[in-house]
């Protein structure tokens, strides 16, 4: 009997903000699994560390930054081989992820390598866009709103497009890419519908309008921008 | 000292998908609120059923079903009024959401009627989008996609266009629009790549290409979509 491949959801950062299954199976886990950037601490492991049992093995994937995509390939190979190892004599495995591991997670990686192999269960998070949209207090859509989320690497002339073509609009991964974001959205009239959101949910939580955003933004930062009337009742 | 308004989510259905501060909440509440539409039985007050006390006092919102707006307004405008009255009296209000209360949810009526007058907090919980992607086995974004989220009852012009224009998508409430929308993804070719979902995280859960999906949808239904190459390192 093989164990189960568990790709666990844990939210946007406030360990409470995880659900009770997260809890449970992060609880119960002989063997957890993570990624860490280029030997940084990973956030994932910082949400679930009260839940983790002493003695709970624990799979560290090591991803390099690089712009070739080959290092990475290479560390999610050997990630995959260790978690089928466990699998293989009957453990399930927890990878732990932040937010939710089907959006814009690193955990769609492992479950391309090792889904077809062995029975997978994905446990849905609370992604970061409906936490900063509850902690900044602006309702995303309702009825019959287009919501369009966008990462903030994409181009100028195609991030402008987006956004001129969407309604309601969250930018991920805002990061480095701040100052070009803020010019199109500055372009485009839109600067005082825009709020700027970095680390929600955790106690370095800021939350400001772009107009007074930071000229550094780190890596887990977003950008909220409502271009209709209130669509309240 | 008047009492906190609470907007809580909690989540696509199954109960262990709310999160734990959801669930602490609702268990320690004195006062829950929630809205049924036209006299059925409310969906959030199932999922959250088994944690609540006996004793707790509910506050029902019964939101009629019609195209006319006033009817709906004025049952918020009696929730909000019922809602504030608990709150002067110094009791914490926990209105109880299915989903994410800023994500398609009727929490923000009361947000919009209140939250200017009593301390607010709104608890993120997890969307129908992330679960269906996690039930379908279906990851939604990587690196520097694009996810679009329409709404079911958009018109077959404009649905047509959205979709053209999107990359990863979510059509939410399909329901009764099924064969508009099954129309246009037909015509655009991308038969292949669609997922039909109904009721995700529920034992009456349904998954199928959306070429087997029935002839009659659920108002809780989705279709997930995605356009481009398989996403994985």
């Amino acid at each position: 009997m093989t164990g189960t491949l568990y790709g666990v959801g844990l939210g946007p950062g406030a360990p409470d903000l995880m659900t009770l299954r997260a809890a449970r199976l992060i609880e119960g886990a002989r063997v957890i699994a993570y990624p860490t950037l280029a030997g940084a601490a990973s956030f994932a492991r910082s949400i679930a560390a009260e839940l983790i049992a002493s003695g709970t093995q624990e799979i560290v994937m090591d991803v390099p930054m690089t712009v070739d995509r080959a290092p990475a390939q290479a560390a999610y190979d050997d990630g995959a081989a260790r978690i089928a190892a466990a699998l293989d004599q009957g453990n399930d495995v927890i990878v732990l992820c932040e937010g939710d591991p089907f959006f814009y997670g690193s955990f769609m990686y492992l479950y391309a390598r090792l889904s077809d192999r062995y029975p997978t269960e994905v446990v849905p998070g609370v992604t970061s866009v409906t936490a900063c949209a509850a902690r900044a207090g602006r309702p995303l859509v309702a009825r019959n709103e287009r919501l369009t989320v966008l990462p903030g690497p994409l181009p100028e002339p195609e991030m402008r497009e987006r956004i001129l073509g969407a309604e309601s609009l969250a930018i991920m991964k805002v990061g480095r890419h701040l100052p070009k974001i803020r010019a199109v959205i500055a372009d485009l009239g839109l600067t005082d519908r825009a709020t700027y959101i970095e680390r929600a949910t955790l106690d370095e939580e800021v939350i400001l309008p772009l107009s007074d955003a930071p000229e550094k933004a780190p890596y887990f930062s977003m950008i909220l921008l409502t271009k209709g009337n209130d669509p309240w009742l």
